[in-house]
């Protein structure tokens, strides 16, 4: 066997499967609503920019654990 | 074989597929109740909340195991 | 057993699963609210653009942690 590698950025790939997923029907789903309020464009768009903080967050912890741990 | 890395970054990877999912589905899907009911808007941003914080605490559980562990 | 391989690609295999499908999520759900809403395209492609970025950068950290790790 000559396996190398680290085990680390396995973790992080899973992580950012959710994010990755998570992110983009935000996004989605957030222009689609836009789309049928565009008055509310900003307050809308307040809350795409929460959500997204809100779930990026869980790629970025494995980031920072790839390094630490 | 020359791997290096540690299998509870793999583990929490694991924890955060489905809250990074079920985050997004929960804002994605909350824009739109919001573009369809702009002054229900104080209401259902609470309900984004709960249903958030009890998403997120299944990765942030994976987080705390990986130290604990 | 003749194993070659790094656990590395694996990893970022993973890490492009979930923007994969998100950004497949931006574009398929932003391109039916342009068809709801042509008239407001700029504004509705200037959010896909930004949700794009948002999710594409966590396969793009999963590809630098390859080369990292």
């Amino acid at each position: 066997m000559d396996i190398e590698g680290n085990l680390n950025l396995i973790g992080y790939g899973l992580a950012a499967i959710g994010p990755g997923i998570g992110v983009g029907l935000i996004f989605g789903l957030g222009v689609q609503a836009i789309a049928r309020q565009p008055e509310a464009r900003g307050m809308l768009q307040g809350q795409m920019l929460i959500g997204f903080a809100l779930t990026e967050v869980l790629a970025l912890i494995g980031l920072v654990l790839a390094f630490v741990l």
